[in-house]
């Protein structure tokens, strides 16, 4: 699972390429637990990163799980469009497109696929109270990336000045001192 | 679900796009019949001819169901690779390379994943005597295509010569003619 | 200033297209007002939606005008990495990568040139209390599109449910609905 | 003849690149043998694998030569389009396009023309029983590939399970087992 | 010989679509005439303009002839890399670099291969006084372009400045008037 | 400075990356001096040659300063589009087309902005005698290459057959000979 490879031939020793190298034990089956996320939500990344194959091929993989009311909150993916499909519950989700700011949501259920284009702000969220949900998502990169919006804004490392965010949410510093507060616990335990 | 988009925004009225655009009620949770099928399989293509909202954005998806011994015949996408996650079963699976013909192929089980190159040969066999397999593939384009070697081959309209089949297969002309009536029928019943 | 080209063409009838198709009276020289801004900034665009002419041409301009303390806020382009010189003034700015969040930030003075890598969220500060700051901005897209964080995320239309807002921020709803109040002024008087 | 180039420049130090970096003795006016050859044909190809100066420049090129009634069999170049010129004799050429599998054939003469899309199955037949054809081919990669269908579906190195192969030509394993042994040795030997 | 391809199907109705499209009956084996060129050469262009079904396909090709001591004089493809095969005689070919302006050159005989990076200035000459020579082509892109320096620098409608010309070449404006004159007739007879 | 970074990572250990990756202290306020150029003009490159962290990103910038009555003299950037912003001054400026040879040109002013198609000969002058000039150029390539076609033509090293030169400028060798000893002269001292 170590090979990297391009236009079709592994970098490492042609000869000592075999079908480990294509092949990725990723346990996409099987449910996540998401009882440790303060947000109700784990995700499985199947991409250039844990499987070296994929390197120039364009394409990866994401499990969500998500629990009782769990969120997979608005993040961006910087270099893939994601296609998502539902694996069993039903999803309230959506994007927002940049100028102007106009939210495409719905309410998906099982075998139902959504698509949300490169670059734009997504969520999804679990409706039911009482049991768990789980989607498929393939993205349009080997390494799309994901830019949590909340963690970005309020949990960088180092902080942004607080100056800069009580503009931009046109609020007091110290309730950005919170929010940076709280996040940066998030993002640094 | 008929807009076009280009950089994101539909070329329909884009105040005329709403949340059907980027939906597919693929119903993927579904298992489909693999009975009326000669090699007991069955292909669901959620790609740009039947879901427009994927126009531009590089991606696609099927849902491939096998009967008990079903085999996805050996093919090629001629503009992508395909990242198959088995949903049920246990399948062989491989694909050959180019320039020298080598094949890399693997026994996969629920929850694994694998990683067919852009345009390579590829199969898949379910081999469970008594039971269905399910897998689900991402394709690395809005449209894949596909091209079954066996079918391409023997089963064109018009088909090709058997002068050049039977130097190509290294057979006699009338092995290549029975072929051709055989797959002509399966193509254009 | 209205052919669209492809390949160094213009679709118009070619014989048609003149000097004035590749040229725009941008006044980017001129500095902008910055009063009417909730956040000290303005921003000036010089891209396909204003100049045809760019059209597959994959790049853009962008003028930016800060008030004292002004704050071009967090914001993404999905579409384009942006190559920022200081024109007047002093800022602070800085991008956060993805996975993890890390922020790179800085000081830059007039001259300076700062890269923000493509769909990473940014922003500027004029660190000036009493004279305004401005930048002229290259950008690798003719339409590099503009996703501002608190607009899209509190301020889209429709809204975004309050309950995935609470959850992501891990506030309370009364604080997001109020957020959410705020926004959607902004982006709809 | 041993530089890699990026953007216009050779890896090797810059100063040490000379001009046969760019030139390559490829003698492709001389026919070659085609005696050896079981289906009657020779490609000589002229790629990034033999003319490294070749690299990111995206083409290459290939002599075919054909003895009386020669065959290029089915194949498939994984990532290129073929664009061919007859320099010698008549030939039969065709490709079969993904579905429907349509095949769009013709003879074409000394002098012209023909082009193959990308990835898509194509063969050509010399039509003369008792003198020799030629053709230059152009491919828009440096590094098209080739995949001889009949050989990477029978000859693969290990061979392809006779089941799948069986079900997907809809024959008995005996002849497929038959067939895997001739090409085997074709390949093998 | 009318289809426009996208993604390997034509725009026109698939069903009208034959393999005429795909044709083009270039007589790229009969050489060209050669004597009312003032600078003895001639070259024949396959690409999107005269046959539609390059499109989306990335290739085209030239033939070109030249006369005794003919030339084709430096010249660019601002969107192309040029792989050349000389079909008759001996040539002197080459090209300058992007800083510094390094010339590769070299002496090039039949059935010699050659490649001129994308957009570099690049030329050929026929050594012999006494005899033809011709070249076939192959180009990155279904439309290369072609800017022959003299020409579009001294002969362009309108024509460029003589200040800017006289500056650019160094010497007296009168000079460079009369160059224009010569190559305002060239282009416009 | 001089992190290479692919997809936004850089190449260097990630954890080593600080904001000065990705900044560079151009002093692009500055003018240059323009004294000791024979043509007026004087270029300062912002690139990935100067600025590593541009690598990958696709963009890159230029200054240009003019005297009285400097000129940009004709050039090519191979491999990019250039958007020029008038900073100071009045210029007159234009590119010309392949086949045909059209000329697109036009006096512009402080603030105005002007779009070069990739790849096409273009230049700037300024037009007022007793004052200097400056333009911001934005590229869209991180390494976009400059072919100046006088140099380029008659200074390069080792220089083009005068031969081939005297044919393509219809003048005679002596010229030719003349205006390559005064650009070899140019470009090497």
């Amino acid at each position: 699972m170590h090979a990297v490879r391009v236009n079709g031939f592994p970098c490492k020793d042609p000869m000592a390429v075999n079908p480990e190298d294509f092949f990725n034990p990723a346990m996409l089956d099987q449910p996540r637990d998401t009882k440790n996320s303060k947000v109700g939500s784990n995700v499985t990344n199947i991409n250039v990163i844990n499987f070296p194959g994929l390197n120039t091929l364009g394409i990866s993989l994401a499990r969500i799980d998500y629990g009782p009311l769990g969120v997979n909150t608005p993040h961006i993916h910087p270099r893939a469009t994601e296609l998502l499909t539902v694996l069993e519950g039903t999803l309230y989700l959506g994007f927002v497109t940049s100028n102007p700011n106009r939210l495409f949501s719905r309410v998906v259920k099982k075998g139902d696929v959504f698509v949300f284009p490169k670059a734009m702000i997504h969520f999804q969220m679990n409706l039911a109270h009482d049991k768990p949900a789980a989607a498929l998502s393939s993205l349009s990169s080997q390494n799309p990336g994901v830019i949590s919006i909340a963690n970005a804004v309020f949990g960088s490392n180092p902080p942004i000045s607080d100056d800069v965010l009580a503009t931009a949410f046109q609020v007091e510093k110290k309730l950005i001192d919170w929010l940076q507060s709280q996040f940066w616990e998030n993002n640094h335990y």
